[in-house]
């Protein structure tokens, strides 16, 4: 079930990438299919929860399957909150970090995607969380960044407020990722 | 003890929406009050934390008592700075959505009022999770809307920064209360 | 281990001390030692939970050692923050009451020093989350005034929102103590 919730933080991150390269026309279409593919997340958070709650044994801790549900469910709804704050704010021209950002968030999904079957046998999940905490420490560099380019003078203060929404919803995004991997170190760490 | 706390949280939305018509010389006074309502919620939480952390067996998991109290004692805080920055900030006029907000946290306040009692009996609890859970996503739109408002040009950059921590502090409560409607879940499907 | 992060979390507060005071040419060497404490902040982190994953038995709750090792580390990577952004957006002046904000910062820090050896005997813990939890209250007082003060109509809004966050970044750190002293309570009730 955690892999269906990864697989669906790919297509949502695919959808953020298409986002970028989209006219305004095109925005309104893609918003409607990540809102879809939230609600499907929702629905396998759900899933996931329902079935922990009604389960006497749990394969791991019941509060780090809680923990790891909650943080990909997460993930999910800040990438829509974003692509959904592009269409709302009207935003005209996004700032060229905000590529690197998506691209960051991209490369997380699919080595989570990636990572999730392994939570059976416990294989390459070192390879995995170490990853994603250096792609968080890359994230967190490339947002203070975008935050000092928006802050540069260059744009109108209200340009500079809807950018930064933007942005800070993205950076959130990244430390979600990074919180499964936290949660995927701590199972992998008990079970060893 | 969460009956409560969740009673104080209806007097604190009753003081929030109090707030909205009130002139400005009647509002030191309402956030007055509020104050004292965020101690007394203060006081509800730390005797819930108290009795949970000296009993030896507890009705419920731990860790679920720690999060509802927790969440309970999130809404007043937010509530009550609310209140206060509309205060300190000398905001002349609310933007029309804030009503909305706020008539969307204090139906969720006398919802979460009315469930407490019901986690003796466990009765009736799915239809308040899931309607607390369809007023979040309402809460939510009506936010997202309202900062589309903000940014629309009309309002100066500094007016909009001092608007959006008040209208970001009341969609935090309504986050809270998600939380709490989450929690009632978890508890009642443990229980069943 | 906790003593080591809390004695690393004064070095911190230190450093965020003497940037106050720095110019310019300082600032940059300031934030690089920043930057060190908060590799060696997370090595300590990381060692703590290590240790706790392997342990099948432990002094105090999983979640308990887990909740005050994360706020632990929070705390740093929130001072942290401040210090980058401070360079990084070339602050010229910072308001005054961001000295009040980091002196608060500063004395929660040495409390927090001193309490953890006191874990093991259980001694005084009352006296520190009393005064940590008057701290943030105190914290939270400056803030609000300070962010009222950045609006009052002197700053551009540009520079408004530069400050903003750093202010809002050092008050997350005061929220994070209220964390630790939180956990330290629970913990403490739980063993008497």
């Amino acid at each position: 079930m955690f892999a269906a919730s990864a697989d669906n933080i790919v297509t949502g991150s695919k959808l953020l990438m298409e986002l970028l390269g989209a006219d305004s026309s095109a925005r309104a279409e893609i918003a409607e299919r990540m809102r879809a593919a939230e609600h499907a997340g929702d629905d396998a958070t759900h899933a996931i929860l329902h079935q922990l709650n009604a389960s006497f044994i749990t394969p791991f801790d019941r509060e780090d399957i809680y923990r790891l549900a909650s943080s990909l469910d997460d993930i999910m709804d800040f990438m829509e909150e974003a692509v959904d704050l592009v269409v709302l704010y009207q935003v005209e021209q996004l700032p060229k970090g905000v590529e690197q950002q998506v691209e960051v968030l991209s490369r997380a999904a699919e080595l989570t995607a990636e990572a999730m079957p392994n939570l059976r046998t416990l294989a390459h999940l070192p390879e995995f969380w170490i990853e994603v905490n250096r792609l968080e420490n890359q994230a967190d560099q490339i947002h203070r960044k975008l935050l000092a380019h928006l802050f540069n003078g260059k744009y109108d203060a209200i340009e500079v407020l809807k950018l930064k929404q933007i942005v800070d919803v993205l950076e959130e995004a990244a430390d979600a990722f990074e919180k499964v991997a936290n949660t995927i170190e701590t199972i992998a760490v008990k079970e060893s």
